[in-house]
């Protein structure tokens, strides 16, 4: 390949161009990244650049407005350069990712360690004091060392390579009085090495892989104290916003490898910010376990997730061996066990089965219902008998993606809309200190709950008729109710977005209604729901019943539990019964594959009105109405 | 560092060469080998080179002659330059390793598989029909495939991350349809990779690492039919000949790292030399066995061989695990396992195991002796029911080294040794059409006892004094006895090589005499004695009797039985029974340290003479010299 043509930023820095490529993908190949949630098809709307000299080819602009375009802007991935060009990458548009971000909502899930339950780390630690070698008694090191291990009850040890090659000198350095490390398996645990007996304290981490975002606890494992917590972006991010974007990318672009790497590095990153905060060796980081849905999980392995996507939906493994951290590249001790929360399915992944874990339901007799509202809207219906799951694919609305003036719940966003029923004017609350700069999910739901309330919007969700010009403006997809009039420009939802939103929000309540219904049950047996998920923090309960989200129960009946994958991966991180109980939970759940049901059609299309077209399953927003 | 000084060749190369380094060491790092023995300490003489021009320090001038350093010759261990030199570097000092050398002596060891055995190799195959993925039967791959397994009764199988992460794809391009490749081991086997059943034949090597040599066995596994041989130098040898200048060259040289490659390499050079000429891809190859002495083992899994050579002697391991091709980079498929054979002790390897398992003298009631004469003399001792082994430090003299006019049973090399009575004048047999440059250990057994038997040695060694002047002339390290007087000078043994022979061969005699003696028996109760090794083949039995060496027993209790290391691995390669029945002769195997034996010491002094002190140990020497 030649790179006849040039990419120049105004700020200075110049990148070579394919005939034919995009500028998106041409920056991408610099490590220039800009925001593409759907990565790169011309649907988000967000990759924008304006190209200020030179000429490129845009047989089809994508989603941008006619405005934009005249003041020279063009979707990156849709522009084609015909020869050099120079362009400008407005703030908006770059994608900043792999930096710390505010930490929030984070739950300590000590509590959930089983009451009375030693702690059993992924890795065990055995003192062996060994006789020195004499002539009498020259066995080799390796027998010397397992006899003492038979004398320690414990056999069946398996020994590497890379364990066998330092332990003699190891051994020796110690004057054979030292811990082996090992990883902690009811059948054959493997060597993972010695050190001297006394030495440095040990820690293990948590890991919980979201799509959005990645979170790691550094933990000791000696009282299970969590030292530290990281949060960053998951980097993955470069590649588009959902998951689906990011499975295109690993298989049609060939950018598996690619996307290992940046989640592994974005792992490695935060890792190593808190273990030189503690002044932590990175091989006292003995082990580390991994919650995350499937595809992300997949991809942290480097395995091709090609098959998650097309029927009929199948991952390449759900329950996971004990593969070590150099396996994966992870920083930690490189010969430290990695312990995968196992999947059920394609679409619910080891962060629900984290998160059943977290929440007990498997272990009480009461039926509960658990709902992570995150990208998919994964929910589980069962008790200590049974357990069933499924994915709602309720798409990342709540996000802000696929919303004109969506964003994540960080500062700026919308937060709380009251709108007046007698001038339909909206208050809100915004995140922050500074200007509303958009509004987030649980802003959505808070909007559109008032939008139904107050009658700006009807069953439907369609804009009632006499509503005041200035508060209903006319877009080029349609009406926009105006939120916000901000300093740079309205903060709008259009009747896009309130369809987009109408569409997760019955997405959700029709996989709840599907699963009870399926079991015999009604909503009213349910005694318990636990909400998990960054999200879910910020949801107000009658409000999201009002809309028809979530099911008309008393609202004490509900709990938000935060990051259950996390806590999960926490939790398996320090107990052998409870690493045991995840695959018993995994193995016990029945997955239902929804998007093939003909009774989720159904339910799903009586959910896509306000609350719902039988009014009658929600009687509180019935008696609400009525007032 | 800074190269200020270079060394220029005569050949036009130019080397650059540190202050205070030799000129040795400077070659090496430039991957220039000189024949070193000794690895460098002065001791060998053998690393010649001729300074032209420059000059260079000789602190001390090591092992070479006056007559040499009148012509202009230094040792290149002991050379330090001090500014640019130019060397000659003469044919006889360059060490040509890496090539293949002739192949003599291979015995098939078809015929010792056990009786009826079917063939079970280092690796199993396992056909599975797995029916595809559908909605309605959508688990995971390895699910999957794992619910095949246990309905073919292969329950507990382990997956690396290598494994999974191409299964998926290999299963579906197989259309379900594959074969499973996986280790075959009694305990939780692992599965190495998925292909398409019916595909490409499957093969495995046998490998011996000798200290000298490298054989390789290219190994159908369907049938067990060697389909080629290779032998090879070992590459070790640039940095000494022994096992223990190999040890130093790995602790104290820091050169661990280079000696494991030099011999990884000798090996992946065969194997990929036979592959090709059989069209075998590398991937075909599927499985390596691996036996060589405990030095050479560990070495090539690049364990630190250092407490091998300090009393008390410790081995890293002796039994190996199973591990994977490519944690030794060897070049066959890199998931596939490597068997090595076990070893009894630091002296006492996996090539003596895999000679007795290859005798079958553990099977058998009767009263046998394993030989193997390189260049620790290993010898094992027993029947079914005990087994006693031991290592005689005999030394490589037999070998070539630390012999004046020593070499290896190659072209040019004087392997038969007649001495006139009358006049003491020898005739030779030389190997190959040239003409006579050395002469080897056959050779040396041949004349020792020809010299004893015609007077020329009187009992202790000595020469005696009555000789022709024409065939006892003066050296440097006193008297020689010409061999012959060949164009380019004489090739004689001088007083210093009969004492390093008699040195040997009272090693070898007193240990076996040990072992017999430790268990109360007498040498007449051994109902047969196997010589393996590649020397053994060209002995003379009745002439190394007369000499001492071995015990004076009838000839025809004596059985040559040639490389029997490869042997043994060749035999573990195709046989799980094999395999588990060479880890029970390791253990049942009782190793004597005679390094700290007075008795062995007593035996050895005795057995200084020739043939011994005891002259009535010796019925059929005693009656050749009253004839």
């Amino acid at each position: 390949m030649n790179y006849v043509m040039e990419i120049k930023l105004t700020t200075g820095k110049t990148v070579p161009v394919e005939e034919g490529e995009s500028i998106l993908h041409a920056l991408w190949r610099q490590e220039i990244y800009l925001t593409a949630s759907c990565g790169g098809k011309g649907t988000c709307g967000k990759c924008k650049v304006r190209i200020v000299e030179g000429k490129a080819d845009i047989p089809s602009p994508g989603k941008i407005s006619d405005a934009d375009k005249q003041e020279g802007l063009a979707l990156a991935c849709r522009a084609f350069p015909k020869g050099d060009v120079l362009i400008e990458i407005p703030e908006g548009s770059r994608l900043v990712v792999g930096q710390k971000i505010a930490v929030s909502g984070i739950t300590r899930p000590d509590e959930y360690l089983p009451e009375g339950a030693g702690i059993t780390p992924l890795v065990g630690h055995v003192s062996l004091t060994l006789p020195p070698p004499t002539l009498d008694d020259n066995i080799s090191d390796l027998a010397r060392m397992r006899r003492s291990l038979d004398e320690s009850g414990l056999s069946g040890m398996r020994f590497s390579r890379d364990f066998v090659s330092t332990m003699g000198q190891a051994l020796r350095d110690a004057g054979w009085n030292v811990t082996l490390t090992h990883t902690a398996s009811a059948d054959a645990p493997e060597a993972v090495f010695v050190s001297p007996v006394g030495s440095d304290k040990k820690y293990g981490i948590a890991v919980d892989i979201g799509t959005t975002t990645v979170v790691v606890y550094l933990v000791d494992l000696a009282d299970g104290k969590i030292v530290d917590v990281g949060l960053t972006y998951n980097s993955q991010m470069r590649w588009g916003d959902d998951i689906i974007t990011r499975i295109v990318h690993a298989t049609e672009g060939g950018g598996l490898e690619e996307l290992r790497r940046a989640v592994v590095s974005d792992i490695n990153d935060l890792t190593s910010v808190l273990a030189s905060k503690h002044n932590i060796e990175r091989d006292s980081i003995e082990c580390a376990t991994i919650a995350g849905n499937t595809t992300m999980t997949q991809l942290f392995w480097g395995l091709d997730p090609g098959t998650i996507r097309e029927e009929p939906y199948i991952p390449t493994l759900n329950s996971y061996p004990r593969w070590q951290a150099r396996s994966a590249n992870l920083k930690i001790n490189r010969r430290g066990p990695v312990y995968t929360l196992p999947q059920v399915a394609s679409y619910v992944g080891g962060d629900i089965v984290a998160g059943v874990l977290a929440s007990k339901m498997h272990r009480k007799e009461e039926l509960a219902l658990f709902m992570d509202i995150g990208t998919n809207g994964e929910i589980a219906l069962g008790n200590n008998e049974w357990l069933m799951c499924a994915a709602t694919s309720a798409g990342p609305c709540f996000e802000g993606s696929g919303i004109r003036h969506g964003m994540r719940a960080t500062d700026g966003a919308i937060e709380k809309v009251k709108i007046d029923p007698a001038t339909f004017t909206p208050s809100i609350s915004v995140i922050g200190d500074g200007p509303a700069t958009g509004i987030c999910g649980s802003g959505m739901i808070e909007a559109i709950s008032e939008m139904f309330l107050t009658g700006v919007l009807d069953q439907k969700g369609k804009f009632r008729d006499s509503l005041p010009p200035e508060l209903l403006v006319k877009g080029e997809e349609g009406s926009e109710f105006v939120i916000h009039k901000g300093e740079s420009g309205l903060i709008t939802l259009t009747e896009v977005d309130i369809e987009n939103i109408l569409r997760a929000k019955a997405a959700i309540y029709a996989g709840v209604s599907l699963l009870v219904s399926e079991v015999g049950m009604s909503m009213e047996d349910i005694r318990k729901v636990y909400i998990a998920g960054g999200f879910g923090r910020y949801i107000d309960i009658e409000r999201a019943v009002v809309m028809g989200m979530l099911p008309d129960i008393p609202v004490e009946r509900f709990e938000y539990l935060g990051n259950t994958s996390v806590a999960g991966a926490y939790l398996t991180l320090l107990s052998e019964d409870l690493r045991v109980e995840a695959e018993n939970v995994a193995s016990m759940m029945t997955y239902v594959e929804l998007s093939v049901s003909g009774r989720y059609m159904d339910e799903y299309m009586s959910a896509m009105f306000l609350p719902h077209t039988e009014l009658g399953r929600f009687p509180s927003v019935e008696k609400i109405l009525k007032k």
